[in-house]
């Protein structure tokens, strides 16, 4: 499948990675079509990723995911193009943190309640499954823990949608917790604030969730 | 050490179920020193837990547990009294959940930011630690999960406290993830709802987060 990452920060790098090892094309997006953030990106991301503008990227993929800072995703999109992204799942992996008062930052409080929200406004075609939000993004692929597998947790409004980064999620080596629509990912943008929270006091960013059962 | 139980529900039976079966003397408290809800939670704790009113357990506790529903901590912990609270470890594992529109709740927009803070305003000389509140009450006791020991997230402004609610939490059978502050406790309480939500797709209750390292 091709695959269209819109942002050149950690995450976009990481997921890009991860799609890269499962066998599909990823086209990496950033503000401009060339420089140093996006060749940065490529390079981290492993061979056979190729890198365009936002919009590019967003043609491009038949599944997209939003990798950007919480503070610009509305720019983004914007730039990306609603039409580029309608009728096509779109993940989004953001989080509206608010790092002005420094570390560890704080959950922005946003008109649509959530970041989740915000981008299925801003892309109502979209098919919006918010995902790997709840971790860091060095552990997206193939994480290795005593306990077995973290779940990765995920909401939106699209049952099909859902499934489709389901299979993405496992292929990635996680299991998959579904909490409902896109109205609860504020829940899930808030368990990233545990995962900094805990990982600013233990000193460690190795952590991962499990739902037991 | 002598613990009072603030709330009769299923949350108050099963800690005073779970202190008692660490070998301390429980009290539960309730609006009216009597009737038939402090009877049948005096019931489902087992033997041994005595009965009183809010200020009568608030008073007789070394160590207090606000348990009640999430709309009444106000009147609950003016019932109590602060003064009787002073100086003492308050554990809070309310949630400050908005049933008005059915099942599955909502959380509610507390003026405060969290049901944690509320209390901690309502309770100022109380040590108050957001505990117990992520996970169902019928396994807060000695729980069983192939994948190991789940995790109860806490956070609050006191070390000391958290320490000691901390030793309580391993003596449940559990352990033990700090976040910070009593200013993070909406992210807790946001988890409640990430527990809440995927038991209702689930269709199930026995699940427990944990956090893998």
């Amino acid at each position: 499948m091709k695959i269209g990452i819109l942002g050149t920060g950690e995450v976009g790098q990481n997921l890009a990675r991860g799609f890269l090892g499962l066998g599909h094309e990823v086209m990496i997006g950033s503000r401009e079509a060339g420089g140093e953030k996006l060749d940065k990106a490529l390079a981290a991301a492993g061979s056979g990723a190729r890198g365009g503008t936002f919009a590019e990227a967003a043609a491009f993929g038949e599944m997209v995911a939003l990798c950007c800072l919480g503070a610009v995703i509305e720019s983004v999109l914007k730039l990306a193009g609603a039409e580029n992204l309608a009728g096509k799942i779109l993940i989004d992996a953001t989080n509206p943190l608010d790092f002005s008062k420094g570390f560890p930052p704080r959950l922005l409080d946003l008109p649509d309640g959530s970041a989740g929200q915000l981008t299925q406004r801003l892309a109502p075609r979209a098919r919006v499954v918010k995902a790997f939000n709840t971790a860091g993004s060095h552990i997206y692929v193939k994480p290795s823990y005593a306990g077995g597998p973290p779940d990765m947790f995920i909401c939106g409004d699209d049952d099909d949608a859902k499934a489709g980064v389901g299979e993405v999620i496992k292929g990635f080596g996680w299991g998959v917790v579904d909490i409902g629509g896109i109205d609860a990912a504020h829940y899930l943008e808030s368990m990233c604030m545990v995962w900094v929270l805990h990982g600013a006091r233990a000193g460690g960013w190795g952590h991962a969730f499990k739902m037991l059962h």
